[in-house]
Formats: C-alpha cells, structure tokens, sequence
C-alpha cells in the first residue's frame, strides 16, 4: 500500500485521558480511533493487525475440529432469565434496549445461552456430540470504569469457543487440548515467553477455572508464580491448600503484574440442564451435556502485544501479527523511479509493503516508520541506487543497518 | 469439509411465523437460525456465503481506492444531535441504552455523524481528499415489523463506504465510479439481469438518489422500468415531468416489485458542515468537504439470491457465492477407501468440497443436497468404482447426469 494513499496521519499526542502506552501508541500511530472512553474504532492499520490475530486464531480452532459461526448480538430476555444471568444485581454489565413492541432485549456480552439453546435443534443422541463452535463477535459490556486503552473495553472483539461433549472425559480431553492450543496461539503472536496458565476462581461446576495471564504493568489482575515449576496462582485464589496441593511455597512465587488475554471454563453440566439440552444415549436414556466456554479477547491481546512490544519511538510488532512485513522508505526527490519499481517488484514477489511515498522530508519518515513498528525497513535513497543495494534494518533496538540485495530481502522477510 | 461433521442438521420444516422463501429455506438448509423476528445467527454454511460475498464486495470496493475500517456500535448522543438524527421523532429505528453514569448511547443503523467527525483528526486540507472509507457491519435498526426473513432485519450485516471529496466534479466522479462497481458486485454475484439503478427520493442535496433494485416478488419496494431503455423508477418519485425528461411514457413501464439491494447517497456539504469538517483549498480558504454514502445489506443480498435461485427442492447457489464448489456423495457402503482416496484428491487440487460421508439412505442425501444446493455434484457408488468415472451433475433445473474423469471435473469447478 501506498502511504500518500493512507487517509491515517500519526499524531504528535493521544487524548489527555489515555494513561495506557497502548491506546496511547494505537492512536498516535493511526491503528485505532477513541469513538467514547473504552469504545476504539480500527482504522486500515489496526484492521490489518486485527485480521491476522483472528487468522491465527481461527486456524488452531479449526485444528481443534471447531466450527465458526456468528451469532446475533441482540438477545432474548427469556432465556437469560432460565440461567438467571438477565438481573443487573447478578450480571452488572449488561446494556439493554427495547423492542418498539416493549419486549426488552440484550446486547451479547457473552453467548452461552443462545448457542445452547441453539443446540437443542441439532443435537439430540450422543452421536451428535462432540460439537465444538467458535465465533469472532463484537461483544459490549457495560464497565463502570474503562481505563486501560483497549485491554477492557465497553465495545470489543471477542474469540468465543463454545463445547458440547457427552461426558466428563470427552470434556476434559477436550478442555486439555484446548490449553494446548491457546499456548499455541500465544507463542505465535509473540506472547508465550510471558503468559501463564494461572488457576484462578471456577463457577457452578469446578473448584478452580484457568486463565492465561500475560505479564504486563498495564494489567488489571495480579498472580503469583513460579517460572521453573511452570506454576502460577491467581491471587483472589490463593491460599494454603492450593500452595500444598502444588508442592510450592509462598516465598517460592513471585508477585506481578498481569493481563488476561484468554480464560477456559467448564460449565458442567447445570447450563445444558438449565436451557433443556439433553441427549439420548447408547441404551435411549437421557443423559446431561457438558458444556465449555473458552474465550480469547482479540482487541486486548493486540493491546497487550503493544504493551510488551515498544520503546520510546514507538511499537515493535512481532512479524505473525504486523499491518505489513515491509516498510519502505523512498527518500529519492526528482527521479523516483527505482523505488516505485522496487515497490512493483516487491508487491509481484508476494511481499506486504507500506511503501511511504510522501513528499515529506526525511526525518518524519524515520519518526512515522518507528512509531508504527513494521519489523522490516528498507530505505532508498540516491547512494542506495548508486551501489545497487538496498539499506536494510530492522525494528529492533539495535537497528543496525545492512547494505543487501533484493533476493536477501526476500529471503530475510519469508 | 466431512458433512459427518458438521454440526447443523437440515429440518423439514421452518418456523410457522417464517412466510418468505429466503428465511424458509436458509433456516431448513442449516445457513441461519433465527434467534427473534428479524434476528439471525450465521451457521457454518451461511457464514462460507457470507465471506464469500463479502470478498467479491471487498475485492471491488479496494479497486476504487476504498480503505477498510470498523467504526463502533456505540454511538454518541452529542454527534448525532448536531445533524438532528437523533431524536425518536426523526430517526424512528434507533436502538438506545444507557451507561451506568446515566449518559445516553445509541447502537449503530448508519455512521455517516462519526466517520465525518473522525475524518477531522485526519483530514486539514486539499491535499488529504478525496478519502473513501468502508468497513463490514452489524447493523441494529429497530424496524417496528420484521417479516422478509433476512431481506429486511433488526440486526444484519452492511458494507457501507463513504467518500469525502475537495468538490462536486470529484464527488460525481467517484459516485460514477461507484455505480459501475456497484454493477459489477451485482453480476458477480449471479443478480446482474434482474438489477436495475433506480431513481429514488433523493436527501438534502439532491434531487434523486440511486436504489440498486432486483426483481422479486419478495421485495417490498415496488418500481417501474424499461428494460431495453434500461430505465428504472421507485414508484415513490414517478411524475410526468421525470418521464419528459427521461423520454419515455407511463405505458411503456413495466410495474415489478423488488428488493432494494444497494443504494448509493450524496450528501453535498450539509452534513460535514454540521459537523465541522471543513478543508483548506490551494489559496489557504476554507472550503465544505463533499459527503457520498453508500451501502449494500450483506445479509439481504444473501436473502435475495436465495428468493432469485431456488426450486421446489431447495437453493441453487451461483457458483461466486456457493457454500461449497463441489458436494461429494458417498454412496459406498462397506469400503468407503475410493470415496476418502478422492476426497483427499480433490482437496489437494484445492478444490472447496463438502463431502457426504454420512451412514444413512442415499435418498436423504440427495433431499439434503438438493436443499442445500451446492453446484456441481459428484456421486460415488459400487458403480462408479467399477468404470473409474465420476458420475457428474449440476444443481440445476436439468440436472442431468455424465459420467467424467477427475481431470474433466476439476476442468468444470475451475
């Protein structure tokens, strides 16, 4: 893409009330607009960022036999209500509208109503189980306070995976390959050397549920652990017990700061039975569903990402999850020709370049380039055209800078 | 995909209160499930149309320079007050909630207000127009009756773009672009013969604005055309003087009913003026900034050419928006080994295929295919392993048989 043609600018400042260096890079560098306090529109270059997340994630839930689906975002108050999740004194972020008949409806903050009530119209024998769905949805929550840029918002995207399994064990070998794949997805955009899957407090069915929390200060939550045991405790969980049961000691862990890009949850069987999902099985008695939910915050794994992922200049995408794998600068005034032929070649070599064709001097460019963080840079410029190389650095802190060639490049980038 | 797999079942029967065709056999085929009137979720069939639309929609609104974005659901009161769409009285579709600091929000049915007023963050002068920007969204507009099944929703899926140019010759000029893109979306996607641009009640600056309509009887707009001239006109603004100047008389119109499946909107420079976007010219003046809108309903796409390609039997996709390319029917009983060799075969060929492994009566697997109505169709039986040929056929009117080979067949999907 042509950056002449880019409609974003980077801005020198963030609105006064972003304290977070990730809603504070985002919209600086052009990736996200602030509609309201935790409501964040994504521009051309946080979409880019968003979609390859979401790709990520929808190839390991595929992996996993998972389905993708969309629910509605409106919901039924009858249903909320068999669970008894509709009240604002039992869920507290709901928002609500009405019907112009008067009916009240929901706005999705969650779905494992509607998908279980779905189910009863597809699964009715325990040959029809497992069924595992997943879904990217826009999910709104209304948060008395939203402060932490787009790691909680009011309006956000969600992964939700959703699994019906017939028995205990179809469950949890179910739920463990799921763990699985989650550290997959987070050693992929980048997060895995930090986040940990941390015991944390269980609902209806299980004692204890698990989160995946990511070390970062600019994390709501706060965990205990032990990196050579691999151990780690949510602190509204922890007690003596647990640290028994785990073989560790109190003086063993470590205090610190987390986010949570992503909890899995066992529901047993009390919201199939609930919502009237049974199934028949071998002998035609009916049994309960084991239901699932597994969720991954894709708006907050991107701000985590820039949490862990930026210096002074600005952002340092992972390569899985940059807007583009290629920056190129031109820095030719009269004759442009060798860079517009570069971006060609490049764009036919199956590269993704912003190729910043501006008209605008040299320094801004470097500015722009560093605070939008696409890992590979080349620069063109009169000396670069006379030695035939292309000047080559990498968004890093060292940046160095390496005179290369084209098929380098290439290869460097794939 | 293994149809074994997939979690949706066909139905026989469709919701009583379901009385158009699109909703009666997306819902039987397994494409939606219908949450509340005029509220559909996308099953694993429905989303694969979706996406593909989707792309066909993606590919021609990038071809005429558009940016994609995701602004927000929630919307600010304060914005929409300025272009007075606020008020119940004037936009009678809102859906409204409340934060809990008591502020008001408005949930999305158009984002002409903040896309203008984000665009003053990005846009200062002559230089940084024209900007055309589009996204993919769910859209909640309370409609007081809901009953096309997805031609007309409470919650349903836009693309919506909007171009903001230095003056009136660049507004016309992209507008014009737009139609014919427009033009092109609708015969890729099977509904170019039976769509008409239509003149239609126009806004504040203009006289007319332009319907895309297509002929069925389901729609709920009524036209009147003239197809060899290629002239269409909503009913709501026929008048004597329109048909001088368009030269053509009442008794040579054709009265259809149709779907209004796009429209395209010139806003002039009323509503950036409201909202104080305003640019630089070349001699440093200010100057109005030029607002174009348009939308195509995703989901009332789908809908209509569903009511356009069907028969007693169920859908007959356009190959562009088709679920699947090809439906692969086992027929084989004891060794399904040929049936599993070819599948395999044709997913290497990248060949999309849903693949009837399932263990029930062939004649329920023609009913499901014939519902859900992939195009080209393959069956495999004791037969067909015997003579090494595929028996061929295509979900169409004739459907008549051929025996081919493999080669032949991937010659007929590409």
């Amino acid at each position: 893409m042509r950056q002449r043609h880019l409609f974003t600018r980077t801005q020198k400042q963030a609105p006064r009330d972003e304290v977070t260096k990730n809603a504070e890079l985002l919209i600086r560098a052009g990736f996200i607009y602030k509609e309201m306090a935790g409501v964040y529109a994504y521009l051309p270059l946080g979409l880019r960022v968003i979609e390859k997340i979401k790709q990520i994630i929808r190839d390991e839930m595929n992996a996993l036999g998972g389905q993708e689906i969309t629910m509605t975002s409106m919901q039924r108050k009858d249903l909320w209500q068999k669970t008894d999740r509709w009240d604002d004194d039992v869920v507290d972020i709901w928002f609500k509208s009405t019907l112009k008949n008067g009916t009240d409806v929901g706005l999705a903050w969650s779905h494992e109503e509607p998908i279980t009530d779905m189910m009863k119209s597809f699964i009715h024998s325990y040959k029809d189980v497992p069924v595992f769905v997943y879904q990217f949805q826009t999910k709104l929550r209304n948060e008395l306070r939203a402060k932490s840029g787009i790691l909680r918002g009011r309006e956000f995207i969600m992964k939700d995976m959703y699994s019906y399994t017939a028995n205990e064990q179809e469950h949890e070998s179910f739920y463990n390959k799921t763990k699985e794949a989650y550290m997959n997805v987070f050693n992929r955009v980048g997060l895995g050397g930090n986040t940990f899957i941390t015991f944390a407090s269980g609902g209806a069915f299980t004692e204890f549920s698990h989160e995946f929390q990511t070390i970062t200060d600019a994390g709501e939550d706060t965990i205990y652990i032990n990196r050579e045991k691999n151990i780690a405790i949510n602190e509204e969980v922890l007690s003596d017990t647990m640290l028994a049961d785990l073989g560790v000691s109190r003086d063993e862990l470590e205090k610190v700061k987390t986010a949570e890009v992503g909890n899995i949850f066992n529901f047993g069987t009390a919201k199939c039975q609930q919502l009237g999902l049974t199934i028949t099985d071998e002998r035609g008695e009916m049994i309960p569903v084991h239901l699932g939910s597994y969720g991954i915050g894709i708006t907050r794994l991107m701000g985590t990402i820039v949490e862990l992922f930026h210096d002074a200049d600005g952002i340092m995408w992972p390569e899985s999850v940059a807007p583009f794998q290629l920056h190129l600068i031109s820095l030719l005034q009269d004759s442009t020709d060798h860079a517009e032929e570069l971006y060609k070649r490049l764009v036919d070599a199956g590269v993704d370049v912003l190729y910043d064709d501006r008209d605008i001097r040299p320094g801004e460019k470097f500015k722009d380039a560093d605070l939008i963080g696409i890992p590979h840079r080349v620069v063109v410029s009169e000396k670069t055209v006379e030695t035939e190389k292309l000047e080559y650095s990498h968004r890093t802190a060292t940046r160095e800078k390496s005179m290369i060639s084209f098929e380098q490049l290439t290869q460097r980038i794939q």
